[in-house]
């Protein structure tokens, strides 16, 4: 835990920096992969599964009897909070549900802007030591509130064969329509071009490790759509001397259990309050299982004090963190200046877990200074939204000298013709 | 021209495909054009200008002389035309701007989605014969309307050193902040990266060449954002023998005329009438000054007859034109069944020149069926969509068995920390 009193703005862009990403070996392997399940489909998946060693299942879909089974192992106190939490997520969700818009620009001529649901999305959950089932509700729901006539979905499963019970049980209630037993670079691949069992879909949504991000970032854009570029999580605490610095160690906590490459970030306007929140991280991580994860994340991590409150906000917009936590004692002054951040969590009873699981919000959010130009994943990332125009004869007759005068300054003959040719209107 | 009676369903996924723009030769040359102006920015992009031969200006940066100069050099017709166009895109994109959303989503559990502009972004018009000023009107007017404090452009300059008059002046009453005198594939990664005068931006908008578009394409979710991915123009019309073969003639030869590697596709319920387009477009061909691109676009053209309108609306969605004219008789059913495509025209007056300049929808839409999963430009391309949420101790102490549940069954115990060490709240 490194601690930093006002360092000086040219010093900003080196105290924003994340970790590079870019691994040429991991970008050649990965295109191996891909081109695999381009070219051999299924038998790609199933060969490449042999290859690392991982369990073949018989058949890649996950049967309904399985998804039975995944419902008797669920405890009834963790499907009363999936119950709960889907209920949050699908309200906040449903409400952003963008309506038709329509406007006569002149007279006779319509515009229509209507949102469409994309037809078949696809949804990746990581396998590993931690089910995450959480992120199951954060992508189904929205997708299910959208309309999207179809939501496949890809996990790994264990050495068993199996789905955590937490994740098919989540699928099931969320309204995933089918699930595949297939993980990594092979698993995007294959919902990209499909793969013979796995349809191809149109957008490709969910986190994962650096193989399956690299194979989300080498085919958005090329072969399907995605979420978002993705990067470690990270958040940022900004605090002053009204924090309680017990629940500000908490928060660091949370995100720094996470992983080795989780970022955290304190910022506060003073110095006894930062040094008390550093007491406090080293007396909560004694208590947790995590303690390695956590001492990793730490002895990144950066406690940066500031002596003008307008330096802690001007430094948050520059960082752009995905989760910022702004407990202080005039918070939402200082929110309505944050203009660059995936999601914002305000005064001292809103830790980001409350956004990780359960408030309502969206837990896909970009991250590495993403929050730059991309939003957090949300009801518009299942929609599009199609134009429509209709003109009359006589909203065409109005139209025309301003049509044709472009196109024939653009050097465009035909598309000032495709006018004339239908109104009359000849130029004077 | 090639006419088609009833494809099979099978034979559809050939009929919709587009030409492959994937070369590895460019890609190879925009990675070393990148990677020169990442390290030696402004420098870089005056050697590379050297070694194109195309004209160095002293300062990339176009002056206010400059563009007064342009203001005198464009017709009175052109600026009303500008101005008329300007105006019905302003209220088209106005309309779309999304309000706050806010949601209690339980008690004391309050959820906000809040709209903010990008900061600054960045436009690329291309150079070359035509002076694509519209797509300026189409770029800069809604980034204006959603609230983006910077909008800078570059294009490239003639040999004389200049830009043509009517793209100066869009930029300036639309108003782009600062215009920079560079094109190409430097002239994006100037703008990503930053290049001492240009400014590095949050996201990059606007067509180009192959050279572009590849920058674009390696840049965007790396470095910067994208508009969306690129490909050539696109037009399918629908029709039946309700529809005037010269108007459905002149839309297919001004979408002809955009380049030889345009796609023109005509779909109809009627022979006769399909027969009928094919003339008339001979017959207009023979009166237009850029007849040779056209041919070359015609000669991979496809008119298609189904003998039933559901064939029709079916490929009409798999195929996802960017430009979709519906002249039918009942066109308005047709419409409420299409699902993916860029912009629709509807009925006999609405030709795509319409949409392309002045009826107020945008015209930098999705091409090579990427409709499946992109909007066209709109107000949101402008925008991120951040999520704020602020809880209070009762709502927490009402959502922390929730929490606590599913941070406990994905193994997080710190996430659980954080909510127990500030309610109390202690599992039975």
């Amino acid at each position: 835990m490194e601690l930093l009193i006002n360092p000086a703005r040219k010093d900003w862009p080196s105290l924003c920096l994340r970790p590079s990403s870019d691994n040429p070996e991991v970008v050649k392997r990965v295109n191996s992969i891909i081109e695999r399940v381009r070219k051999d489909g299924d038998l790609a998946l199933k060969q490449i599964a042999e290859e690392i060693d991982v369990f073949i299942p018989y058949s890649l879909e996950v049967t309904k009897d399985e998804l039975l089974e995944a419902s008797d192992k669920v405890s009834a106190e963790v499907k009363h909070a999936i119950e709960t939490a889907s209920r949050n997520i699908a309200a906040f969700h449903k409400a952003q549900l963008p309506r038709e818009i329509e406007v006569e620009t002149q007279k006779g001529v319509r515009c229509i802007q209507r949102p469409v649901p994309i037809s078949r999305v696809g949804i990746y959950i990581p396998g590993g030591t931690a089910p995450l089932f959480s992120t199951v509700l954060m992508l189904a729901i929205p997708a299910r509130c959208a309309g999207c006539k179809e939501i496949i979905m890809c996990t790994p499963c264990g050495k068993d064969g199996k789905v955590a019970p937490e994740v098919l049980y989540s699928a099931s209630v969320c309204g995933v329509d089918r699930i595949f037993k297939t993980g990594g670079a092979q698993a995007i691949a294959a919902m990209a071009y499909g793969s013979g069992s796995i349809p191809a879909v149109d957008k490709i949504f969910g986190p994962g490790n650096q193989y399956v991000t690299t194979a989300k970032q080498l085919l958005g854009n090329r072969i399907t759509a995605i979420d978002m570029p993705a990067g470690p999580s990270e958040v940022m605490v900004l605090c002053d001397d009204s924090t309680d610095p017990r629940f500000a160690a908490a928060d660091l906590l949370s995100q720094a259990e996470h992983g080795a490459d989780s970022q955290v970030m304190l910022v506060s306007d003073s110095i006894d309050g930062a040094r008390a929140v550093m007491e406090e991280v080293e007396r909560q991580t004694e208590t947790l299982d995590r303690a390695d994860y956590i001492r990793k994340s730490l002895s990144k991590s950066r406690f940066i004090v500031f002596d003008e409150k307008k330096e802690m906000v001007d430094f948050a917009n520059t960082y752009g963190p995905e989760h910022l936590i702004v407990s202080l004692k005039d918070a939402w002054s200082v929110v309505d200046q944050i203009y660059c951040a995936g999601s914002v969590f305000v005064g001292a009873y809103t830790p980001e877990s409350a956004g990780d699981y359960a408030s309502g919000t969206n837990h896909t959010l970009p991250t590495c200074a993403w929050a730059r130009s991309y939003s957090g994943v949300n009801i518009d990332s299942f929609l599009k939204k199609m134009t429509i125009q209709e003109i009359s004869g006589e909203g065409l007759k109005g139209l025309a000298p301003t049509i044709v005068a472009m196109a024939e300054a653009e050097g465009l003959q035909a598309h000032a013709n495709a006018v004339t040719i239908r109104c009359g209107y000849e130029k004077k």
